[in-house]
């Protein structure tokens, strides 16, 4: 029996960690893995403190930072907490079950899928989700990004240095990529942006070989010849683990007391790109994890006082 | 005229102007120093990816990414704010009036005095709110720690390595400082704590010389010979100038809307440890810091789209 079970190894999960050790509350941090999609980015200008730093080296400073303390880590997918009486059991996808008193979700989010066919069969084979870990191998290869905000923007950006040519596909009329994004993919000359343009099927044999999309404007279908499709259309929060336990907004993100992290379940936290906060930054994600580890100890403190543990 | 005037230079306000000099908000960021309290903090553990950091190099580093950027800084103390109209003006000690759309209020706290007879008299000769930056000067004498907290007890723990002995005084029967700290001052052997004390004065010629407390329990007052008091007694919102243009909760801290630290002058933003957010902690301050500058950005941008401005 944990006091703690904190689920998610991304920038929140661990900062909850490293305050929660020095406060001897004793914890199990489960998590799929330690890159999430802070060490997926590519140069981070703004972490305080360290003016551009690699998404990877940030979040293996991050990893070793919590290794410095007592702490109990699992690399395992969860896949359902539900509470049974005061205790939480959280099981993960290896058909463990783990206790604890207190559980803190902060299991971020997830790529944003197309749903268009061919997307499911070729990730891995052309289909990608991740430029800095992909666009290496798609050297003078043809490519499409699938987006029009920041995320594809800097998607093509990474992959220029790589491909020969670079489709931009965005769903509506209107880029709302930041200006200085547009400007760097106009002066590459390796980028074209179509607008109004609706994806509607991945094609290939083994490997991709092409995208279809439609005109929304004309109606007509084209097909462009490419080797790669990298899907940049935004996140969706990581919450397929979790059912009656806590409340979701209109985007499917976990509703929370935004000074204390507390959901609607006594003892049930989250914190960080997973909730409602409004912007989805590393600094604030850090500092939800933090308010949630300080409002685990209070709430900690007041089960001890009450009798309830030890 | 500024788009946004930030007012504190601690990491709060460092984060928001890095947050905004990246999205071209013409911004000013007014400091009375660069230190603030986490500048005066020792070794800090729980800034993420940053094991055992001095609180010296961390503001240091933050002070140097903020200067990768184009934006204005004066070190310059506020002493007040007032809108007319749709503009802000602030005022400075130096008697400067500069003009913004915004202003992020990112303050911090300063040392919450005793306000006993002699502490003004010898603050500076003897009487000091900074262990890290006077510890040295104590060397082989005896000292008292006012405070039962963490702070009181770092205190106690920097002056360990310095002075020959040290009192904590705490007014209330309970200690409250985390158990590692009061374990650590145990070990020690030169840290003797006293409960249920009053202070009432500090006594001196040119330099503190003893300390007067009021046994709470006898009733009996005792005089300890020492050359040095530190006060850790905690921290109060530092905000003289602000009037009439914020709410303060019952701790004198400005009231926001926790999502986007909105104050409820529109236009007027506050952030961090000046702010009722419920933990006051150098990541949570940052994830404050750039809360308030990405509602900043909001604001500006809705303030174009209105035609009031460029």
């Amino acid at each position: 029996m944990y006091d703690l079970i904190i689920v998610g190894g991304g920038p929140t999960g661990i900062t909850a960690g490293i305050y929660v050790a020095r406060k001897n509350i004793n914890t199990l941090l489960l998590a799929k893995d330690f890159v999430g999609q802070a060490g997926k980015a590519g140069e981070i200008e703004n972490w305080p403190g360290s003016y551009l730093i690699s998404g990877q080296k940030l979040v293996s400073d991050f990893k070793n930072h919590l290794q410095k303390f007592e702490i109990n880590i699992k690399e395992e997918e969860v896949k359902g907490i539900e509470k049974k009486g005061e205790i939480f059991e959280v099981s993960t996808v290896n058909n463990n079950v783990l206790q604890a008193r207190t559980v803190i979700v902060a299991s971020g989010r997830n790529p944003r899928p197309l749903k268009v066919p061919g997307e499911e069969k070729f990730t891995g084979k052309g289909v990608s989700f991740c430029s800095i870990c992909d666009a290496p191998f798609f050297k003078n290869k043809t490519v499409a990004v699938i987006g029009g905000g920041n995320s594809a923007f800097e998607t093509a950006l990474d992959l220029k240095e790589y491909a020969s040519k670079i489709y931009i596909l965005e769903f509506s009329p209107k880029i709302i990529a930041d200006e200085d994004c547009q400007e760097s993919a106009k002066d590459s000359g390796k980028i074209t942006v179509i607008t109004n343009a609706a994806v509607k099927e991945i094609k290939g044999k083994d490997f991709v070989e092409s995208i279809i999309y439609e005109d929304k404007v004309s109606g007509k279908k084209v097909e462009l010849e490419v080797k790669g499709v990298f899907v940049g259309i935004g996140s969706l929060p990581a919450t397929a683990f979790l059912k009656n336990l806590v409340d979701f907004n209109q985007s499917g993100e976990i509703k929370i007391n935004p000074k204390t992290c507390e959901t609607r379940t006594p003892g049930l936290f989250a914190a960080g790109d997973v909730t409602d906060v409004k912007y989805k930054q590393i600094v604030i994600a850090c500092g939800e994890g933090a308010k949630a580890a300080l409002s685990v100890h209070e709430y900690l403190e007041k089960l001890k006082q009450n009798g309830k543990t030890k």
